[in-house]
């Protein structure tokens, strides 16, 4: 399976994948989870918001047990997060027949699209039209760095976008989603765990920092007579690490745009944007409040015009103890008791789990890195990953 | 004059100005020489590196007195730096014939061409061409933004690139050149002139920093298992303005570029770069020396690679000390003593002042800005500048 999904989108050069949704590669990818579904004899379908479903069973007879991920990725991402969902999905099931059992209940495995966001700047947007989270005008009016609306994306992609939106009826026939996704972070390699249970997905959000200064001649113009806005923006990024580290919460500018960005001008404005997370929300207002703090006092004390606007904010996503219990059950007997852990990334399961009943497994990330070509995570865990995923799925869905 | 100069190249919202070399705006630009050369009866010609001369008496006659200056502009650069000191030379031209002087020696007006350098990169294209500081080799690689290079864009602006190159000739005929100019800084506002003399142009260049990390996810990656590059590029930037206070010099991070420069993206790679000047050489190399110290510093701390490159580098211009008390002695009378000050600036006459006697002339600007839409000289003090720059030009050419 992954051999033939591994040279999909992946740039020659770094080895990171461009899968952008609605592109060539996505189209590729999706071609492979169709081809995927049919060589099991498992019964296809394209939801109305352009998500792939593969249904072992009566996909209208509810009590469905759902798993998968997605299949896009960020620019030059890794090749783990989202496809190691799906292939361990798919991997599962092979499992589950090789062991004989029998299914009680219907079992389906998704690729929800466009998770990333990395093409119209929004995350989970599958899994939010169908969960009622992003209207359909709210997503008829994204648009890519070039200018192309999500609907004329998808119609170039051969899908009809008419009849995107909240899909209440689809999510109703769901009783379980387990989406297994690699860990973003090195908390199972701390604990010498290859798999371990999401317990909730941290509050997080983004902020945008604009730094107004004035354009003058860098050659030229006394220090003091400078309204250097790149000067301020430098101290809110130290800042930022600062406030993070007495939190024990996170936050990251990784994002600006000056101007005129010339070598010799000093800019009129240099715009950052902060991503920040912490464990709970009252952390991560008192994050955000202390760097929105240093940056103003450095503001006034440089003459820089300073306007913050939240952007996006997802409140924290806390997985109904219930369904995490079970999966840790069901897990005891073969794996010892595995590692409960939060997270700071945003899933569809974190979307999810607003209409059915949610759980995540993750599996270990020796280095801890993703979203990037680096990511990685060794052949034995995504096995430990693979059994660990058809245990829950049998005990969810099996006699 | 300045009214038909005025609308050229100007955006209407900013009210700045791009002149770019070989746009139609410079285009413009240049028709407006040549047609002010032409109302006034002057000789009109072309130098083979596409700047513009305009002569009163014999061009082949040798000795020659010379003031100009240019008219490209930076993006959105204001309407004075270049433009006033073209204007000023008509205008002292003007000024002269209405005084009733005998022309002792030939005069000319010049526009140099790609002073700013906002196209290809490089400052002083038209001089350094003509005083053997640039080779034609050098020139034929130079390119714009969309790839276009020099030559080509010389030929679809009309002009024949086949013969640029060293001009020893021409220059061999001149035997002062003086440029006007306002002045990108508020010494003269501190002084309380109008006008003032340049003593010396500071050396000055531009360093490239490299800060190269780990690309990772900003949502889940600990702060103790991140290699932000973004992070020393900040602290870099807050060194930067520390070193040059304690020297008294500039240092300006006025451009960056970022990879991937997504927001939840931890940076792979920011460049960033520095631009830098000082009164003398050792002062910076100090500052210079003192920066690098503090980026790698914190970018061993950080784990990052660094590399620092020097991009170019101009060293100091002292201006001829017999010209410059010549202009002195000359102003004095009308004037009385005026100011003698060093600038952080590059300009034609820097360049040229390898090859022939060179003096600027500095009208007061009472904010100090340039490069910018808001960079400004009182009508008085332009007109005192036009005064000032006619009493030298009758000192230098007349009986």
């Amino acid at each position: 399976m992954w051999a033939d999904l591994k040279p999909i989108g992946r740039d020659a050069e770094s080895g990171g994948y461009r899968r952008y949704a609605w592109t060539r590669a996505d189209q590729d990818c999706r071609a492979w989870f169709k081809a995927q579904a049919e060589s099991r004899g498992l019964t296809y379908e394209l939801d109305r918001n352009g998500n792939q479903w593969a249904w072992q069973g009566d996909p209208l007879a509810g009590d469905a047990v759902v798993t998968g991920s997605h299949l896009d990725s960020v620019p030059l991402g890794g090749a783990f997060d989202g496809p190691l969902g799906v292939v361990s999905s798919f991997a599962a099931l092979d499992e589950l027949r090789h062991r004989g059992v029998e299914f009680a209940k219907p079992l389906a495995i998704t690729n929800f699209g466009d998770e990333e966001g990395a093409r119209f700047g929004l995350a989970c947007v599958g899994s939010r039209l169908a969960a009622g989270q992003l209207t359909a005008a709210k997503a008829h009016e994204l648009r890519d760095a070039d200018g192309v609306s999500l609907p004329r994306a998808m119609e170039a992609a051969g899908y009809d976008p008419s009849a995107i939106g909240p899909d209440p009826e689809r999510l109703a026939r769901v009783g379980a989603f387990v989406e297994l996704h690699v860990e973003q972070g090195r908390a199972l390699d701390v604990t010498g765990d290859p798999v371990g249970i999401a317990s909730a997905i941290w509050p997080h959000g983004r902020w945008r920092f604009d730094f107004h200064g004035e354009a003058n001649h860098a050659g030229t113009t006394r220090l003091d007579d400078r309204r250097d806005p790149m000067l301020t923006y430098a101290e809110t990024v130290v800042a930022a690490r600062r406030e993070a580290r007495l939190a024990g919460a996170l936050a990251t500018f990784a994002k600006v745009s000056v101007e005129p960005n010339g070598v010799n001008a000093i800019p009129s404005l240099v715009r950052g944007w902060l991503d920040s997370r912490a464990a709970d929300q009252e952390t991560l207002d008192r994050v955000i409040a202390g760097i929105e703090q240093a940056a103003r006092e450095n503001a006034a004390r440089h003459g820089i015009d300073l306007s913050v606007a939240r952007e996006s904010f997802t409140p924290v996503v806390e997985f109904e103890h219930a369904l995490r219990d079970e999966l840790a059950a069901l897990l005891r007997e073969d794996h010892g008791d595995i590692p409960v852990l939060g997270t700071g990334a945003g899933h569809d399961a974190g979307i999810l789990s607003a209409s059915v009943p949610t759980a995540m497994l993750f599996v270990r990330n020796p280095t801890g890195i993703s979203h990037s070509p680096a990511e990685y995570a060794a052949e034995d865990d995504c096995v430990a990953g693979v059994i660990a995923l058809a245990d829950v799925l049998e005990g969810l869905a099996c006699t």
